[in-house]
């Protein structure tokens, strides 16, 4: 799993149409996240790898969200599923399993939780502030 | 070399502090690059790592940079150094000069290119419209 983590004054996605790549994808339903946004969030944009650990890599990713959201002083989450931090992207259903236990993980830890939806084209509007730390890199 | 291309509607970054990470980053000077903006222009995230090789890799980047202007109708591009893409990151000589060379076979190209400051936390504004192939991911 890659993951790249954002702090963001402000955060919105909006549905275009579904994704038809990478080859073999399975969108979801787009039921309820047509429209999605948040304001002073940790955004973590998340590709799941063919062979990923799922309960070490949602502890993992969890674990840096909750650390990051604590760093700002907030707790609201988004967890957007993203197939764009690495050419070695897992199934569909292997993805959405590992997302959603994240979710829950984070929810077990009293955070609000935005999950995006999984397998569209979407608009994206991020407005990062300028500080040390804003943007990170992590592998799980 | 990894790369996170956008299309965007509006792109800014702001210099907010030097940054001292990853260790022994060696920042540019900031003059000039202070504050930069653009409208409706593909813009490349790029992280150079340990054992690019510089011909192939700028060549790949410019050239995929070039291919997505065209496809969406635009002769404005941005390059922006991004240490987020990878845990192998390149020396910061070393990726200034791939850097540079893939804003020069831009230009060549006859695009307008903003190369944005190399080494420090900055605040980001990203603004991308919602269609098919608004976001990718290389490896050169």
């Amino acid at each position: 799993m890659k993951a790249l983590l954002f702090h963001c004054k402000k955060w919105a996605v909006k549905f275009d149409s579904l994704a038809n790549r990478p080859a073999g994808i399975k969108p979801e339903s787009v039921n309820g996240k047509e429209e999605q946004k948040c304001e002073d969030c940790i955004v973590a944009f998340v590709t799941v790898e063919k062979g990923d650990d799922k309960e070490a890599a949602s502890r993992g990713l969890a674990d840096e969200i909750k650390k990051m959201c604590k760093e700002v002083g907030r707790k609201d989450a988004v967890v957007i599923p993203f197939a764009h931090l690495s050419n070695n992207i897992a199934e569909s259903k292997f993805s959405l399993e590992i997302l959603e236990e994240v979710v829950t993980l984070l929810k077990k830890s009293k955070l609000n939780v935005i999950r995006a939806h999984f397998g569209s084209n979407k608009s994206l509007l991020m407005d990062v502030p300028g500080h040390v730390g804003n943007a990170r890199f992590r592998e799980f």
